[in-house]
């Protein structure tokens, strides 16, 4: 089977303040069009090449970034339907563990699969659909290339880890927790569309300090680093096929 | 301002189990159509009403019901993209407290909000967005002519509820949890579209019985009961205003 290259990209992110210096790093441009509220979308095209950003854009009610896998799950929906991307790469911050060597400022790729951590059905069938195991690319040569701690990553809607997410997190034997990349990996997985994750590390879960204080602390350098990778990896895979990754 | 009545109600459920009943108390026929994938939908119009209903559809991973709020988001999503509904009701099966004085086939209408109990994001503005608090219609006047209980929902991803789901819905003041409802109820708010829940209740969480037997064990009744009320509920609610109900 002969595999198309990679010319178009969409990267997915949840906040702002993740998507901003990709924006600026990679000279996107906001697109003003009202029909596509709540998302806000960012773009780039030349004759060979479209690189397209979109984020789950900000909540009318509360006036913060839709995180969480609800609005991500969307977001893929309407970028797949817009833009037909041959790859999305969900773009974002994340928690690590110090028992994995993990460090702020890390840079991870996922791995293979991707989980949910608070999806908990004891029900035949439904145990293995609520973590999910939901497919993304394998990707050892741009692992290596660019410097990238692979990772697999469990997906669950809280900044906090409380004892019940803590059990499947360690059952999914996950490097990396987010709040997104499973619900993306889903929808894109539904789609047909190859997606990676790409996790910049700004708070260490099993740390004795407050995930929340270290995410504020550290969000500024994560999204710095997450950036300067970001430019990194859309150059390093644009005209590749998905299987030279 | 002058209210248009309503018209057209797209009723939205989890699981084929909760669809099916309804599908045939109301004489919907399901609509073939490959371009609808992975959604289900079922259909009857007359010159003057239309009622839809769609289900998220089967998993084609696990062969099981696409339950949870990511699956539920999407299908809001797009049933409000293809019908533009005048009303949306989420009808499905839900936990209840004995506490609260519920019986297993109970069936309650949503109260003013739906919450979350599984975002948990303590950082400024996230807490309150994380919990929700998305807005479905008041509706008095229904609940008390159909004899209907009027309940508090709380929506989370787990069929089970662990220690951190407790303290949330305890918290959310909550009567009836579920898996669906506040993905629902945010889409539908985030277009401005009115929308209740229906939830027909299969199991106590807190009396001594496992939830997911009390589940399996009171499924079918629930469902029954869930269709015969969905009868009566859209008879009563078709050429009404919003504010009548």
């Amino acid at each position: 089977m002969i595999q198309n290259k990679i010319k178009k990209i969409v990267i997915i992110t949840a906040m702002q303040a993740e998507a901003l210096p990709i924006v600026n790093k990679l000279g996107l441009i906001e697109k003003n069009d009202p029909t596509i509220k709540p998302f806000k979308i960012f773009s780039k095209q030349d004759d060979q090449h479209e690189c397209v950003l979109i984020t789950n854009g900000i909540c009318p009610k509360y006036e913060v970034d839709r995180v969480c896998t609800q609005p991500a799950a969307l977001t893929t929906w309407e970028a797949i339907r817009l833009f037909s991307p041959d790859l999305i790469i969900n773009a974002g911050t994340a928690g690590g563990f110090l028992r994995n060597g993990a460090n702020v400022n890390d840079v991870y790729i996922s791995d293979d699969t991707i989980d949910y951590h608070d999806r908990r059905i004891p029900l035949p069938g439904f145990k293995e659909y609520g973590i999910g195991n939901f497919p993304c690319l394998s990707t050892n040569k741009i692992a290596n290339d660019l410097n990238l701690k692979k990772g697999k990553i469990s997906t669950g809607n809280s900044l906090d880890m409380c004892v019940a997410d803590e059990e499947l997190i360690n059952l999914n034997q996950a490097q990396v927790k987010d709040m997104e990349a499973a619900a993306i990996a889903e929808v894109a997985w539904l789609k047909d569309t190859p997606m990676i994750a790409i996790k910049s590390i700004t708070d260490l879960i099993d740390s004795t300090a407050k995930t929340e204080e270290e995410f504020i602390n550290n969000l500024e350098s994560a999204v710095k680093i997450l950036a300067e990778k970001m430019q990194q990896i859309t150059g390093y895979i644009f005209d590749k096929t998905v299987t030279e990754l």
